[in-house]
């Protein structure tokens, strides 16, 4: 890779943008970074791993004030999240300091806005292209895999919203927005990457 | 050209979409349709060119009811206004039948959703990119030019709304969308050429 850019990617819960931003780092020859990030933010905030995980499966519902606290009160939830977007973002700042790379989620396209060479990528796709991977991925039926994207796509969603002010999803964000379903996995892999060769 | 894709291109207004598109046909050394289509229609509806553009300029207003119809009945108004987006329709599919080409607006996404295979893309920048563009191909200052893309866009969208029951630049309807701002006209050339040859 000859210049320093940082690929993140944004992705509608089973459009394949995971697997999009791992395979266009293997064909740039470039680091992949996803829950990589968890680790790293882990040891630099001196949470644990295991509790960052478990928050962030909660993040969502402190953010409607409509949460089983199990004990914590809302305010205190909202500051351990608090924590872990910081420690988070330290994280990435630190990779996209490293080079180039693809960074999967987690507000890193905010994170970097003023920082460093971005191309910001949002993968998307229709629903029934949704249902089918997760159908297949999770062995469910598609009752049950539509509610699993609603319910994610959602949680996403909202994080995002806290804490960018911004929309998740909507297509200024971003410099290019995919339609894994109609381009297929691998044609928006290409496409990726023959940009980012190019930017 | 290998295959028989078919381009469709939209765009906000200013963002470079149509000299993309223009730019991408003839790097494929395809067919470019604009207002070519507008004469072809003619032909085909017996309606003259002159009459349609003049009536493509007021059509938003009608779908309004908020117009100043010149003594034509706002009812007469939207038959014309329908008889044009007929043979406009009718155009395209001809274009489209005739093998690969880039058609440029005029609902060619929706138009053609069943018929051949296309490759949708719709072409989007941020403000002040568009309004450099405007300022400088009219001669405007920033004020007028706001004004121009707000306008333009506003028809764009309604008219794509009345007669797609779609929203107009809603990334779902599209296989690609690029932003023209982030990745530079030539860029965005490439990847839809990358992409269309890839299809």
């Amino acid at each position: 890779m000859k210049n320093d850019i940082v690929i993140t990617i944004s992705r509608e819960f089973g459009s394949g943008g995971r697997e999009i931003g791992e395979k266009a780092a293997k064909a740039l020859g470039i680091p992949f970074y996803d829950r990589a990030i968890i680790l790293k933010a882990a040891e630099n905030s001196g949470l644990s791993e295991e509790f960052i995980e478990k928050e962030e499966q909660r993040v969502t519902n402190s953010m409607l004030f409509n949460l089983s606290t199990g004990g914590i009160s809302s305010q205190n939830f909202q500051f351990m999240s608090d924590q872990i977007y910081i420690a988070q973002s330290r994280a990435i700042r630190e990779y996209a300091d490293e080079g180039a790379c693809v960074i999967v989620g987690r507000c890193a396209d905010y994170i970097l806005r003023e920082d460093v060479k971005c191309l910001n990528v949002f993968i998307y796709a229709d629903k029934y292209f949704k249902f089918n991977r997760i159908m297949k991925k999770y062995a469910l039926d598609q009752s049950a895999a539509e509610k699993m994207i609603r319910e994610s796509d959602k949680k996403r969603s909202r994080h995002y919203r806290f804490y960018t002010s911004m929309e998740w999803g909507d297509k200024e964000n971003y410099a290019l927005c995919l339609n894994s379903g109609k381009l297929g996995i691998d044609n928006a892999v290409r496409i990726i990457v023959d940009a980012a060769e190019k930017m």
